[in-house]
């Protein structure tokens, strides 16, 4: 039973009308940068909790859905992704993921806010142990600036690893934002959009679908995995492929994978392809 | 922005260190019954939410994940079943999904506690909408006294669809309690049992296990699949079968169901068997 002296951090999503809480014991920090505010908190059960503008991004226990899913069923899905760029991703943790897989040449992580790395490194050590890797480079700018100015068809496969679209990442979730991709994506290539709760967020969802086949990506697949520390316990990624369907994925280099991970694996990245009931009607997929 | 006028049920899960809560306007009932304590909210966003000694059972736009999951994975699974029993489930819910099935001849609900099924058909009609099913029994009586004197081999599927394994539920977790199933199912007989979080409930649903081999079961399998209601908003239900393994079941019927449902079709029934990387470790499946 909950006594007195219990502290909770509770975010509550206004929009679905749900919320979601973790009992904390202190708050190691609060700033507020250029961009946003935000917070770590440590916990009885999640460990650290880092949060933003009042919304929980990561907590120590349960990212990995979240990190394993946005990366590597895009990346067993490209043949041979060479050159990876993550937008926003500033906790490190795609790109750790990412940078898992040998094909990889060069990872970069373009985060528009310095300040949640830093206390990434501080606080989320383990979430960032690649990003010293010779591969990796950490640009703290603009994401949409840079992937406006991005030498045409350079990537294998771009990773939109933002806030909610509401605030510094607005502009990441348009038409405008996608027709950049898919002019620095190689043909073949694959962008990865983080598309909020299927329950609570459909609308956004199916924008994020029409914004991505408006801006001339040939084939698009939603994702669904747990991810309990966000709205509704459920999230999806949504991948759009340009000039080539998204049918198959090289099952058998999941089925051996020569690294770890806690969530993602063959069968896995088949089941999160599937689509409930509810959701296949809505997307018509 | 929440408004000082907002109210929100928050249920705080001590064991996980995590919390759910709800947006609710009213509070439509409450009452203690010799049994347990229930309460029925409004919510904003959610339709009705009930709630049993503190904890969220079921609300009105998210039930669909749990009752369907606990219902059509096994009925789709086994090749015929006539004879279906749900211990538990005062909502209804289970029974209402498991009587979409044509061949299922006679459906028997037994849940100990007459007030929750009283409160659901005045809460939540839609759940309760199979009741007068002339195939339905409503049982009010004990659920683990009901299974011992159960006549052997003259069941086809027993649905465990009970509260978490504290208070009255605290004897439908054992071995002896699966023991009864055991003997009161036919050969090739399947035992659904809801098992709790995968992520928070992780021991538990361990346990499950054990007790299910102890009694006798040939063959398990975890299914997982969203319930955001729950703690963690991710859930499991464990099915085990006398005497036969579990590996297939009814693809082509699943694919060709002549009934709607919200979140199961033949698709997800795969998925929901998938074993993330951390469980397939943990329970050597």
């Amino acid at each position: 039973m909950p006594t007195q002296q219990e502290q909770w951090f509770d975010e509550r999503h206004g929009y679905a009308g749900s919320s979601i809480g973790f009992r904390v014991t202190q708050r190691l920090h609060a700033e507020r940068t250029p961009f946003q505010s935000i917070e770590v908190w440590d916990t009885t059960d999640w460990g650290k909790l880092m949060v933003i503008d009042g919304c929980t991004m990561v907590t120590t226990r349960d990212n990995f859905f979240y990190h394993e899913m946005m990366a590597h069923p895009a990346l067993f899905t490209h043949p041979r992704a060479r050159r990876v760029v993550v937008i926003g991703g500033g906790d490190c943790g795609t790109l750790r993921e990412v940078l898992k897989h040998d094909e990889v040449e060069s990872a970069i992580q373009v985060e528009i806010d310095e300040r949640v790395t830093r206390l990434a490194e501080q606080y989320f050590p383990e979430l960032c142990e690649s990003n010293n890797d010779p591969r990796a480079q950490l640009l703290f700018i603009d994401g949409i600036q840079w992937m406006a100015e991005c030498e045409p068809e350079t990537l294998d496969i771009v990773i939109v690893d933002s806030t909610d679209p509401i605030g510094p990442a607005e502009g990441l979730f348009n038409e405008a934002f996608y027709k950049s991709c898919l002019k620095a994506l190689r043909n073949g290539g694959i962008l990865v959009q983080q598309s909020e709760s299927p329950l609570a967020h459909l609308p956004l969802l199916k924008n994020i679908r029409k914004a991505m086949k408006g801006a001339g990506f040939q084939a698009q697949r939603t994702l669904t995995f747990p991810q309990p520390c966000y709205p509704t316990g459920w999230w999806s990624a949504t991948l759009a492929r340009k000039g080539v369907d998204l049918e198959d994925f090289r099952e058998r280099g999941a089925e051996m994978k020569q690294f770890p991970t806690c969530y993602y694996n063959a069968q896995i990245h088949k089941a999160a392809l599937a689509m409930p009931e509810f959701l296949r009607e809505a997307l018509q997929a």
